[in-house]
Formats: C-alpha cells, structure tokens, sequence
C-alpha cells in the first residue's frame, strides 16, 4: 500500500534537555499521523467512539531511534499499513526531515493497534465500511 | 492554615532543550501536590469520580516563574489552603529546591479549582465529610 | 494591534481520562502559537539562539479556564501583543474553538515573555531589527 | 542479575481521555526507572553530563502493552540488565500494578541504551567505574 505523509513541527515542548526530542514524543508524533491517516478515510475517532463505542489502542511497538530531531526541525511523519486484519492493523511508521536535504529517517516504528470496545477492553471488528475505506489505498 | 509538602525529582521528561524544566510542567508537579494533599485528607478522587461523579478541575491559575529548575533537582511543592468555598478552593503553591541550600522559590502560584459535576461540568458542592476533613487544617 | 491566529488539532496525548484538555497543555498551545507568531516576524527561535546566545522564556502566567476543550477539536490560538519593552512582551492569548459555531473563548491567557542570555538566565535585550519587526503590526 | 524495582503513582497528566494511561508515558515512567537504578548505583547523571560529556540514549524500544493502567493506580517498575557492553546496556523492564492484587504486568519492554558523547551523539564508553558498580548486581 501507498504511504501517507503527515508534517510536524517540534516546538520546546518536544525537546527535552539533551537538546533533542524526547523519546517517548515520537510515539506522539506517530499517534498524531495515525489519526490524520484515518481522518483521511474518512474516520473521526470521536465519532466512532460515540456512536460504536470503539477504540484505536497500540498494542506493540518497536522502535528503532537513529538520530535525533531537534528543537524547530520540520519533519515528516510517513504511516503505512503493512497488514490489516480484523479488530487489527500493523502500520509502519517513519519520522524523517521533511526537507530533501534533511530526509534521512530519524526514527522507524513498526506499531499495531487493535480495536477495542471502549467499555470491555476486548477486541472488536473493525467497521465493514471504515475496512474497506481502508484497503482503498494509501 | 498549615502547608503541605511533596517532594518530586525533575526527570529528563520534565525538561526542555533551554536546559531547563519546561514551564507548563511545573503545573504538572503542582497538580501531583494537590493530589497527595487530597489523599492525605482521605479523599482518592477515582473514589470520588466513581461514587459521586465529581471532579476537581482547575479554572484559574496565576504562575509566577522566578528561576528555572533542572534535570535531577529535587523540589519541593508546598500547598496552602488560602480559601474555602462550597464548590470551589483557592490554593497557594510554590515550587523549590528540597534541600536548603537550594530552598529558594522557583515557581509561585494562585490556583483555583471548582468541584464540578463530571457530567455536566457545572459546579456542585464539595462533599460535606470532606469539607470538614480540609478544614482540619494542614 | 492586530491578532495572530494559529491553528491547532487537539490529539489522544493532549487529553486526560477527565475527558477534556489536560490544563497545563493551553500553556503548550500558546508557545506553539508564539513560535509561530515569531516565525511570521522572521524569528526562528533556534538561529537566535546560536547567534545571539538569546531565549525567550516565560516569567509570568495567568489563565482563566472557562470550557473544557476536547479530543478532536479544532482549536484556534489568537496572540496579540498587549506591550512591547527593550527585554520582554507581554501577549494576550484566547484559545477558541477554530469553527464559527464553537468560537467561544476556552482559555485565555496573560502571558509575559522576558529575552534572557542562554548562559546567565538574565535579561538582555530584544535585538534592535526583530523589535521593529515585532512592532511592524500583527 | 536481580531486579531493581521502583514506584510510581498515575496522576491525570498521565492519562487521556480512553480512561487510561496514554501509551507514550510508560516510556516515561520506564526512564524514571532507569534513572533511579543508575542513581542506586552511585551514577548521578547530572555531573556525568558535566564531568565526562556523556549522555545515556534510547537506541530501540519493544513495548508490548496488555492491559491499561488507570488514573491513581499505584505502579511498580521493574528494571533488569539483559546484557552489558562497553557502550550500551539492554534492559528489560516491566510496568505492573504495585499491590499484590494487582501485580499483572500492564507493559512490558525491552530497551537498549546506548551511552554516547553529548557533542558529537557518537559511541563512548561507559565509564569502567561505573560499569564496575553495574555489574555488581541489581
């Protein structure tokens, strides 16, 4: 499947005092892309969550941090799903410079997310017409 | 009345990349004080929330920052009752070194929080019991 | 003199299990939308430091919290200069939601910013060519 | 080798609005970990940063997140060495409820941290006297 591009600026929030990002913040930079990747297909989670009692959780995470992004860097968050199952899918994450000259990847993820009922906690299918938005590409 | 104090320890998370611990964070620290002043009257607000779905939220708050703290310092948060209302508490906090060569203020505040309602976040009346319990100073 | 406006999505990390914007997180709203509004004056923030050895960091804070802003709401950040001196500004900030029907005021802000050397925290002041372009409107 | 363990307590700022902890901040609460064993050990990073130029880094992360923890929850933090090398240390970590009810493992997480120059974000070596102190158990 295609990838999809999300732009992030790190403000002072973001950085901690080694003078970079803090690394627990990629996971947010990641959460963030994933949710406008959905948005994308059309879904709003508070929507889902209001009228399906549904929720996106992360399941598993890796991540693999090779450089670090700093304070005012312009950077690139790219989602791509590498499979999608039924309450759950396994997105591959890349945060990068967004400019050409900065485009090497900074931090690489491989997350999966399940679906979940918002009351039980248990797994729980996935939309039939939300799926299908999904595997439409990109 | 009498202040109450909890001690925290500035972590890398805290800080920013001025060095420093970044400046929303210190209402962070100053909401974990409430907290523990909360609970050392007795009150866990998950009990609280889940029993009479209450919540204390925050609905002014005037900071004075004087001198920034760093990764690894130990700090203690003070809270002072300044006033009491039926559905609202007005607190006097400070955040400083914990030890007292470091004891100087870093940050001073005037903190409002209502009881509200969690349904329709209107202001409702702090419990009776509980009332009585922060009045019994400290 | 006029307002700046900077838009601003509220994500999962933003929130708190109360349901709404956690309240220390309007202070990273309002950086960002300060970072930006430095940005449209020429200023980035880390060029200034590396030259000029220059932050801007904050020293005093007042917010008024009036609605709870969401997960998923659309936000707005207005910032306007209330007064400009030779080493610090003061802003008046409004968080509000970013559609005409939610436009009400969430959160507003007193803010004062002061220019401090990086290595001795002190006051220096705001160089000559950005407190003319500061000044220049918006 | 043994376990080094340590408490923490959730407060809201570290949780959303799914009711529970949001996913990033257990690499928070797994840092202030790692932080706490290497202070046992007689490492205050702090004066290492100052002394020697060196910086302890996350290199790569796998999180495997099984059950939410909740607002007020008393957490505790497991901390073990996997293995130790010159210039990075693979810990395997876990984040449990803290009362022997609760004692469930929430996340569990293998990190690898490497130690590097604060200047040039390259290799270095742990300090021997340091190692020395780590590999003394727990």
């Amino acid at each position: 499947m295609r990838s999809f591009s999300w732009t992030i600026r790190v403000y002072h929030e973001d950085t901690d005092s080694g003078g970079v990002v803090y690394y627990a913040n990629y996971l947010k930079f990641m959460e963030r892309a994933r949710t406008e990747w959905l948005r994308s297909k059309g879904c709003e989670q508070d929507a889902l969550l209001r009228r399906e009692r549904l929720l996106f959780v992360v399941c598993g995470a890796t991540l693999d941090y090779r450089w670090p992004a700093r304070f005012n860097d312009l950077l690139t968050v790219t989602t791509r799903v590498i499979t999608m199952r039924r309450a759950s899918i396994r997105f591959d994450q890349q945060v990068m410079g967004a400019a050409a000259t900065t485009a090497r990847v900074l931090c690489a993820a491989d997350i999966k997310v399940a679906c979940v009922d918002a009351d039980t906690w248990r797994p729980k299918a996935i939309p039939a017409s939300l799926l299908m938005e999904m595997q439409g590409g990109s």
